[in-house]
């Protein structure tokens, strides 16, 4: 069996970045790794990422989102994280359970339970063994979005700062009641500390 | 409060036709009524609908399917049926939380109980007041789907006749559990008499 980490945070705490430095790191180390994200990461998982970020779809419920990234996570589970975790490889993962529950639960108001039991379901219970939340301040967080990409924020980005404080809130909270999981690390470090931080933890799973 | 009304049936069984001959009585009566389908009914419905009808996504699992459906659902009830039916309407609704039991759970094998209480928490318990199954054997109802698009059966009716037999019997036993809701009636009679045998029982509800 492989290693499930996930890397988690609010928008533009630089969970791309990190990802794609940590998965140099790995390879360099001679250790296989797979680099994948949520939305996404499959075909069918990639259609409902496009319904689930487009703009144009305002009229969405809370419910329905929700759901939609648990049909998301499902197919990405079953298709593409479980398999590789059965051939021994690392996984880097992109957001997952932990953000549908700080973006739909608290950030949405759906409750919590309600999240965390569907999600539960749609991953036959697989949660990852170590997470590293990126933790930047939501007026920091939307800044360095918007500088990245201009006015084109998606659908959830789009949402106003109080909707992400909460959201952050949320992160941090569930942090709290996982510590044996979930680091937080400080993300207005610079790109090399933060790094540095998760490798140091990392290393030891390895 | 409006009343809510489900046709359920194997592919084939004439729920369409009944739906369209139903609201044109419905109408002639002087009663105001909203015929909608599952999956679909909204835009974003209707997106999600297009994934799960489409042959070329083979590789959706299971619990990814029972999801797409319920998150469908959710966006359905929220937008169309709950805002109709507090308006006072008839809603003739094709297909509803008893197929995603029928088709995802016994016909796919996700535990029944796992299926109902993620519809329940999608559609916040709005079940139909009265649901007409329209029974006919699993060949003829295939047979009818098959004559009636040549071969451009969707995903789903794409399916092995096993596959669609366990379906009826699911939906068989559904109607035995829930005899105070759910009316069945013989899909091999006439479209005349399937429709008349409906409309006796409708009229004791206006």
């Amino acid at each position: 069996m492989g290693l499930f980490i996930t890397l988690e945070g609010p928008d533009g705490s630089g969970k791309s970045t990190q990802i794609r430095r940590l998965s140099e790191l790995l390879g360099h180390s001679g250790i296989e790794v797979h680099t994948t994200r949520e939305p996404g990461g499959t075909p069918i998982s990639d259609q409902i990422r496009s319904m689930l970020l487009n703009p144009e779809n305002r009229a969405m419920t809370a419910k329905t989102e929700m759901l939609l990234y648990a049909a998301s996570r499902a197919q990405h589970v079953a298709e593409v994280i479980r398999p590789a975790l059965e051939q021994g490889r690392v996984i880097l993962c992109d957001r997952y359970i932990d953000a549908s529950l700080a973006y739909q639960a608290t950030g949405l108001g759906i409750p919590l339970e309600e999240v965390r039991s569907i999600n539960q379901h749609a991953t036959d219970g697989l949660w990852p063994t170590r997470t590293y939340l990126i933790d930047v301040p939501s007026e920091l967080g939307l800044q360095r979005a918007f500088a990245g990409r201009g006015k084109c924020l998606d659908r959830i980005e789009q949402r106003d700062l109080e909707y992400h404080r909460r959201v952050r809130e949320q992160f941090l909270q569930i942090a709290k009641e996982e510590p044996d999981r979930i680091v937080v690390i400080d993300g207005t470090q610079s790109v090399e500390a933060v790094t540095e931080a998760i490798w140091q933890d990392i290393r030891r799973y390895l």
